[in-house]
């Protein structure tokens, strides 16, 4: 077993991942959260919550996950979102057609459908499943469509990003924040991607949870006002040059953007929070680096663009963010395609005046020449340059129609007007989350096999066993504090049903358990991540205390019972030492 | 203005609801969250999942809203999740067939597409878009679908309900819990409805958000072990009988139990923890009742089910919650789709001996008769009775084909046996919440229009104006305090950032507010709901005190800046009287 398949194991065995439609033989690229993986997939989104929504205070939305045609037309889904395919003649097996001429070239990837057919007839590739003939390469749309409504109904998608939901509401937002940028805006939910053969189980998902944030701000200030917050914290960067020489370098933020290395503090301080939060839920920092897009993988809109990669031992470092200047392309498209203007209207502080090429065609003598049409020709001709009015005849085209305007109708003169404010439209810089993939790589880097003594509860028998440990932060872990009375007798559970209600009253996890030796309950413990046990024992009677075992150094101290919540919430949340909360039991 | 539109046009302006998709002219059956809405809905839902989840202990988990088409041949949706589908065979619009004879009959809902098509027919009803001719009423399957993978792709649904995704995992969750019943689980999620032409706004939605229990039980002890924590509660109860006669009466739930009219007391907790559920996120007592279904509107295999429905001024009473007793149905019928057994193992506290009817098949003679077949004869032989082997020569059925056994090669005896266990099919118990509903009914409870002084913050001017207001629960309310510092000064800033961040820290949520009056910055609260809103001002420096208002009655006190955290935590969560939190100000 390699490591992604002990954990899939345990995280199986244990109520973390099921495989979907397990009683029906399962379908590639779902997953169910079971009850520990689906708390500990809400830890995670409630930090996530934490930061973006209460501590940036960008506003959570939530919008539908089916969308219309053209909101997809406009975002480029409908004409771009596709992957090759190829279908085999006999059997109809699907395939990546990319992943068929792995073998064959390098730059599978990079290829056009032509060139993936070309390499497939000269290297004879035939289907993997029944060795039959393959069909041409083609484009496949990887939304999941459907159709709203019955009959002639209008085609619906799943939608491939929660991103466009935030854009098409841009109107709303903006008045709900009176216009002033920057504000942000996030959504946590599903999105769909209809993957052709997905082969990396949990790593790629075609119905999976994404956390994302837009944050409009204006395209003239690309400061941010919070930078020193993360200006020094240091980081793996692996920028366009140091992905030429392979180098992956440790750099301070504020020298990233100093050295022009990332493109602009607003950028940086993303970058620096997203940072903050994979370590905050337990990604390894020198399992993390932030790789920046190439010139010929970004989008040709985009400023720049930065992924945090999570190394994984099976799958090497994946994406799990991505974070970007988008610019104002997504505004654009929808405005464009709504015929609506996405924009901003900014007062000055004082109005400004302003030398401004005036045009004003006379509109007694446009009238009589270009009947219902002159009003539109009147606003060509005030939309043109001096050069291109200092002609004979003007010759513009409106919808395809072509108007000649004689250059003695209009006059034109350079004047000074007062203006009160602009209009702009706010660049978007967004972070993207993929949920279960950080969700995989927290339980993969919290996974442990350690040699301790076979029976941690008995001092006597020093013989070793292996324990199976998921090292969660406290903050995360789906049972924070498990409770366990030594016997299952009345006078005990008492007491342990007393701790359990005080610890669940101040909102900390807790389970039960009374069923088992201790030594195999702190195993069954430590398997899950429960930071902390309590046991409560005949001395809890005698003097009111009890012993907490602390999960890593599966040390114990004897301490009061009085206050004990108190106590395991500092553990969890304050990052209290844990020797200092009570005497240590050797 | 209706009730329903005052509170749309509300939830519109504010950032409640809106409509999903108005960029490109909207669709009917989707609604977005706004950033007020969102938080009221996760409100709702944190308190949703604070009673079953962490109070009643039903784990939560997080399945698929694709399914696969096994999964909804199983549960009876492939074959019957429809409505009644008529097209105008003129101009193509589609209609619920019944809602197109509901001017002509009274019982629209309870006909036969071939009786919809006589009523058309006799009554000459044309299509209310173009008056054309309608086409012949047929069922229409409510299931978006779409294609899981590329060209031959499986067949895949949107959920139309949570609980399937909970069903199909009964041998995981089984084994989570050991295999002791009772046991639940929960979902909360997206479910989807392709309505054919939805009418009712936010009431009838395309995709809308569920949260469902199923709690699987001991059919043969159906008591709850905590009834007597709602036992004494006084409920609306609308039930069958009272249906008849047109009477909701006010009925203790253990006398509903005692009396027979509720089945018994598993469902009876689970209708008054609805109960409590419902009044808690704000839904006013005499609005709300729990109807009985029909004998013949209740699904053949129930034994018992209730719908909480809440009364709107627009819609009259809506259902927001069934809670059914449902049997082994669901569990039987996955079970035989996809042949596993869906049961637990209940081990006898001791074996118990048993008389059994014993059937012994003499295989030596059995083998040459019927070869390869034997085996299967054998076993229907052991299932049949005393007297079907009583006869000369038994005729048994196999797949078809028939089997003549001689009798005198079988020998069958009565016999004591020793069993130690027994396999049981649980019966399930399912609350189903539509929170979308409820979210509705909420914000239409809370509306209030009320004439107040003008100028609440100057007592000269008796001029009376009109107030809206949202009355939320504190527990609920999406923004819970707001911060106004009188002025936009530095030294009513800091003060005003420190009460701010302090009632973060207790996770209370707050909204800063600079701009307008003091009377302006009090209505824009009220609407939204607000419960408390705090003013810093000049004497704030002086001597620590800040105002605290009340939201319903408006009144005022002065109180220190100390401890302020803990005193609105009281005042929100712990029912504080507002008027000993301070010195009131007249």
């Amino acid at each position: 077993m390699d490591r992604y398949e002990q954990v899939i194991e345990l995280a199986k065995r244990r109520g973390f991942l099921w495989n979907s439609f397990e009683l029906y033989g399962g379908t590639a690229g779902f997953y169910d959260y079971g009850p520990l993986g689906s708390t500990l997939k809400r830890r995670i989104e409630q930090i996530w919550r934490q930061l973006y929504v209460i501590q940036e205070g960008f506003m959570e939305i939530e919008t539908p996950t089916i969308g219309i045609e053209d909101i997809f037309v406009a975002s480029g889904h409908v004409g771009g979102f596709s992957d090759p395919l190829c279908e085999c003649e006999e059997c109809g097996e699907a395939f990546r057609a990319d992943h068929l001429v792995e073998n064959v070239t390098e730059i599978a990837d990079a290829l056009s459908n032509e060139e993936v057919d070309r390499l497939i007839e000269d290297n004879d590739v035939v289907c993997p499943e029944c060795g039959g003939i393959l069909g041409k390469a083609h484009e496949f749309n990887l939304m999941f469509k459907t159709a709203i409504g019955p009959g002639s109904g209008r085609a619906g998608y799943l939608r491939p990003e929660t991103a466009q939901g935030m854009f098409v509401n841009f109107q709303r937002l903006s008045r709900y924040y009176r216009e002033k940028l920057p504000f942000g805006v996030t959504q946590i939910g599903k999105s769909y991607r209809n993957e052709i053969s997905p082969r990396q189980g949990v790593i790629r998902l075609r119905e999976f949870t994404q956390a994302e944030a837009e944050i409009f701000v204006d395209p003239g200030n690309k400061d941010h006002p919070n930078f020193r917050k993360f200006a020094d914290d240091i980081l793996n960067l692996y920028s366009e040059e140091g992905q030429q020489r392979r180098t992956v370098e440790k750099i301070a933020l504020k020298d990233a953007v100093d050295s022009g290395i990332i493109a602009h503090e607003f950028l940086a301080y993303h970058i620096g929070l997203t940072n903050h939060f994979l370590q905050r839920v337990g990604i390894t920092a020198d399992k993390l680096r932030f790789r920046q897009h190439m010139k010929d993988e970004m989008a040709h809109y985009a400023i720049d663009c930065w992924d945090a990669e999570i190394k994984t031992e099976r799958f090497g470092w994946v994406e799990v963010v991505g974070i970007a200047d988008r610019t104002d392309y997504d505004l654009n498209a929808h405005a464009k395609m709504s015929n609506t203007e996405l924009a901003v209207y900014r007062e000055y502080d004082e109005p400004k005046m302003i030398e401004q090429f005036v045009v004003k065609p006379d509109m007694g003598k446009l009238g009589p020449l270009f009947k219902g049409r002159s009003k539109a020709v009147a606003e060509v001709l005030r939309s043109m340059s001096r050069d291109a009015l200092d002609v004979e005849e003007i010759t513009i085209n409106i919808e395809g129609e072509e108007f000649i305007v004689p250059s003695d109708i209009i006059t034109y003169s350079q004047e000074t007007v007062k203006v009160s404010g602009e209009t702009i439209i706010p660049h978007v810089i967004e972070p993207s989350y993929g949920i279960d993939r950080i969700l995989y790589s927290v339980m993969e880097h919290a996974f442990g096999e350690e040699m301790v003594p076979a029976k941690e509860d008995d001092e006597i028998d020093a013989n070793e066993e292996t324990r199976t440990v998921l090292k969660f932060r406290g903050e995360i872990a789906p049972v924070q504090v498990a409770v366990l009375p030594l016997l299952t007798k009345n006078e005990l559970i008492g007491p342990a049903t007393g701790i359990m209600n005080a610890l669940r009253e101040k909102g900390i996890l807790v389970s039960y358990d009374a069923s088992g030796t201790i030594g195999r309950r702190y195993r069954r413990n430590d398997e899950i991540g429960t930071p902390y046990s309590i046991t409560i024992d005949f001395e809890t009677l005698e003097d009111n205390t009890v012993t907490i075992r602390d999960r890593n150094s599966m040390h114990q101290v004897r301490t009061s019972i009085e206050n004990i919540e108190e106590v395991i919430s500092d553990l969890i949340y304050k990052n209290r030492d844990f020797e200092t909360t009570g005497i240590r039991i050797e």
